[in-house]
């Protein structure tokens, strides 16, 4: 296959790209991370989310001791070529370290505190204890 | 208002935070930007998004021009705290500067080719021509 269009991509000086991960069937947005040209090579030959780990400096298949893969539904890039969006379905409805269901817990209340309003869905004890 | 909120995000070292704006009513992704401590106060004090752009190197009242604003409905941050998540009202229904609802028009097809799946809804010469 053609790597064509991995070359519109409008990669970092590191060579890495930032990346929006949205569930499809909620539209809950549940995660920002990265990809390096093989994270996203990967995502796209085996369906399945793969990242790049910036504090691991490693490739980072989404799921690999959880179980909690990301299936790939539908791939987007914005305009100015440099973030891009996957809508996924998230595999156990868990996305976050923290066994919630996505990494947007806190919420702003009255502008001037956070508030945590996503539960613990699985204890990340027993989520990483394989 | 005490400042202690703004104390919670993991800013970067050049005083950034990287935010995802989402439409509230259809959980839409409609673009990614960033934001320094004055952007993100004034988002809460006014109501309506603000950012910092990093290629003008200047806040930046989303619509200022086009009079396409940002209403905050809600603000969330994330696990490692260093990403914010806007839920807003797209006033106009166009957030894109290409005129399109949102900046993810372009829709990876079978898994090699990029191609632009949104309308432009209002031509851009319209829109920043006052």
């Amino acid at each position: 296959m053609s790597d064509i269009w991995l070359n519109k991509i409008n990669w970092s000086d590191d060579g890495l790209v930032q990346v929006v991960t949205q569930e499809a069937d909620s539209n809950k947005v549940l995660m920002v991370a990265w990809m390096n040209r093989t994270a996203l090579k990967l995502t796209v030959q085996t369906g399945e989310a793969h990242y790049w780990s910036r504090s691991r400096k490693k490739l980072w298949h989404k799921g690999e001791e959880s179980g909690h893969v990301q299936k790939i539904k539908e791939i987007r890039l914005d305009c100015d070529d440099d973030v891009l969006l996957l809508r996924v379905e998230q595999v156990g409805g868990i996305s976050c370290h923290t066994g919630r269901h996505n990494c947007f817990f806190n919420k702003l209340e009255d502008g001037c505190q956070w508030v945590v309003v996503e539960p613990v869905i699985k204890n990340p004890e027993e989520i990483y204890s394989k």
